[in-house]
């Protein structure tokens, strides 16, 4: 049976430190445990808010704006103790992973998972049910300092089917006091006071952890600059897993321009979370993939190839993985652009060698000129 | 009485194809019958949602996502059987007219008038009353691809104040993947997962069918280059007869640039669905009226003059109608440009001409140089 | 005890003007009245809202939409009467202040504090509690005509916060009919058909009370052009009170461009409702404070000191604040910006000099080159 013991109280009186996330996420998960547990067996009696409320006696390296969450939730969170058969995932021993999500290499191999679960139950939400509001009364922030319409689009869809409200930007770099000469750290901490996370594309490399150094409450990074963008590979984790029906022991070719696609970066670092992967690089020369991530992959001792030859890679692959080859990355050298587009493309050539169960990724750009 | 068979179920287990308008305007109009009808008399036993049902029988050019529709509702749509004394107008047999709204000639005349008949019932709904929450839990995307605050807010706007929400796009084209060589169709493959319905505006004429080829949920043309704004002539058709009384025996000047005027176009084939209205074009050379657009209004009967004094149409027609001149329509011709704004823009002169119960429209641009 | 008379009723019945602010501010100030004065002792039968109510019996300058007003709230205002010890201070007489915010000098010294004290309850509000929900409902409309992405997700965030709704336009006047020749007027006229509340930032000085003059709902001005700023000196001087513990008898220096700032223009006619008040400009020559301010602060009593030593300003002051200098202002002499940027930006020396109590107030830009 589930405790009487009161989370709620225990936060409310005790509590002066705490792991940023956990203002607006951990409410979330709160809510959405409540709804999902009730579907489960409760059998043990290991609390996961147990150690939840530990992780929260933890110093952060952020000093905790106790004033700020006091605004946003004067009562404490409003959660109610129960038991559940086993710690989830997310939680590693009893430290809390998602502070912010700035690199896939934050990730252990049981947080995606634990991701999908969660993402699983959302997706069963229904229109106008009591769980499609278990966002609300939470702002996000989407701080797009470089434009881009699906993904801004999708982190905003999501917040407003769960409840959620949003406040927009389109295009901060050219709309904002970023012309003006403002620093990054001075708008996230104007902009934290407005809102409970911040979701935030930015054009240079290591923004998203400048942020999160600053911010009070989370930061999602969806793109910074030729850095990462961990939100696209923890997607395209769940896709391969869902079109290949497994993630150990898959074969991955990444075709393309690998030097400055930030997407796959990030997935080169998840894929290393799993066992027995092998990774193909097939990309022309002046956009190889750079040293930081093969140096990454071999100490974790996951195999990968450098290859000149994009149909073998397609024909050995469980995955085929295009990046967009832009050309102004060859300068003068058009001749380069185009033997390179002509070569490194996913074409029906690719599509011709790829084995029956093989899937292509593609970023939907690229197709016209 | 009502009858007692239960549409929900009937969705809910039978159907596999359904015209994709359905799954976000008929749940709408299914809550707004629930209200409307409650005022009417109930005296005959035709019901609506009988011929609704079998208009979802009917395979749909487009392969129906069912899987997308679980998720939007996955108990069916939740409504209540009722009797009402006619099939409503919009209904044209068992076939709904409103999948898309991609250009006007898709309209018959009894179109318009349904949809007045529901705009009117909305302009009623009182701030924070039940049905001011009938859009609640829907999502619309404006992709606008050109700016345009006036008409990009009136969508927004009337979303809100029924309770749904919004996606918003400033300016798509310059702010997205559209500058990478996304196309079209796969934007619209990306956003309609995102919302329940795409408000559109396009540079090019034919794209908004081109999405709505492309779209499982309903696509709303808002301008599409030189094409079509089928929207904008259903408010320009409601809004002369409000203001004259009538459509049918009406006459109206076009006045102004009429090559690049697509909403001149949109009114030119709204009109030609009433009875003995006559049309005058009055622009300057170079940018006349397409052949296309009269060829269709002989072929339908509508009588039609193109003229050379604006002050003669203004003096004969109940309605003046003026679109902007742009300068850049006459390239190296200033002088023409000059002296079409001298003769085809509606001032002092030509209000001064016109009777006593006509009345002038204008697009508020075009006033400063 | 609270009497009974209706508010309600006598509004519904009664009134056929009004100032504009009442539809959608009055109706807030019942809301927040009808929680605020719970807690407040009430002992004297002077009605807030008899007074209000006279209010509305005095013509406005502008002739009030009865139509609109039918469409936002057909049943009246829904308040109950109730009693209270004073009149509250944003009524002058019977006259209401806050139709507009336009410029600074049409507030009195009591006006900043009644609004402060609105502030403040606001802030306690807890999310998802009923106060929470104060202004569903409402829409705001933010038609920046220039992007200021702090000052636009500022008043979003504060409307959603109170459970209203946005309708949100980033760079209206790259994006809209603005580029086609539209007057402000013109898109003002259909905007306020769309919102409750118009917030406006323009690059043009006077285009508030442009829009004002237009407009039949509240406008609220976020800065035009070079004119003013009057939010943000409310904000500055809620910060200075908050810092200082006071605002009669401060001394403060205004340091950078005060010829374009208008920041600086709008906290001068503010502290100038304040008693003993002394203001030092320090600026480069070329962007000295305009004579408008320094004769009006002379009229009113107020002291100014016109300084060449930033230095010593800062030693003197309870305040120095920084404004943003602009090397564009300074046109080809370069070395007259430079040794601008040298001697009138707030650094470390001029931190150095402040007495132990005084602060520094930055707008967070110009730190970057």
């Amino acid at each position: 049976m589930a405790s009487s013991s009161s989370f709620s109280t225990y936060t409310l009186h005790g509590v002066t430190v705490a792991p940023k996330a956990m203002k607006c996420y951990k409410e979330f998960m709160c809510n959405y445990m409540n709804i999902f547990m009730k579907k489960s067996v409760q059998s043990k009696s290991t609390s996961v808010f147990t150690d939840l409320t530990h992780s929260r006696l933890i110093p952060s390296e952020k000093s905790f704006k106790l004033e700020q969450t006091m605004r946003l939730s004067p009562r404490g969170i409003q959660c109610h103790a129960f038991e559940v058969e086993n710690t989830p995932s997310f939680l590693v021993g009893n430290k809390f992973q998602l502070d912010d999500v700035i690199e896939a290499q934050q990730f252990n191999r049981d947080i995606p998972n634990a991701i999908f679960e969660v993402a699983h139950e959302m997706e069963m939400v229904e229109k106008n049910s009591p769980r499609s509001q278990i966002l609300k009364g939470y702002l996000m922030a989407t701080l797009f300092y470089e434009p881009s319409t699906r993904t801004r689009l999708s982190f905003e869809s999501a917040m407003k089917w769960l409840g959620g409200e949003v406040l927009t930007t389109e295009n901060a770099r050219e709309f904002s006091s970023a012309a003006k000469g403002e620093m990054l750290e001075d708008t996230i901490r104007t902009v934290e006071g407005y809102s409970d996370i911040i979701v935030m594309r930015h054009s240079e490399s290591g923004a998203a952890r400048r942020a999160a150094a600053t911010a009070g409450i989370p930061i999602i990074n969806a793109g910074d600059g030729p850095g990462q963008h961990p939100t696209q590979a923890l997607l395209d984790i769940h896709t391969i897993e869902r079109e290949i029906g497994k993630l150990d022991g898959i074969k991955v070719g990444l075709v393309g321009d690998l030097a400055n696609g930030r997407t796959v970066r990030s997935l080169a670092y998840l894929l290393s979370k799993y066992q027995d992967v092998k990774i193909y690089f097939a990309s022309p020369d002046v956009v190889q993939m750079k040293d930081d991530i093969k140096e990454y992959l071999t100490s974790k001792g996951v195999e990968w190839e450098q290859s000149a030859n994009p149909m073998e890679v397609a024909s050995e692959c469980d995955v085929v993985y295009q990046t967009r080859i832009q050309r102004e990355r060859f300068g003068e050298r058009i001749d380069l652009y185009e033997e390179a587009r002509g070569k490194y493309i996913v074409d029906e050539d690719v599509l011709g060698v790829m084995q029956k169960h093989a899937v292509a990724m593609h970023p939907l750009q690229g197709l016209m000129r």
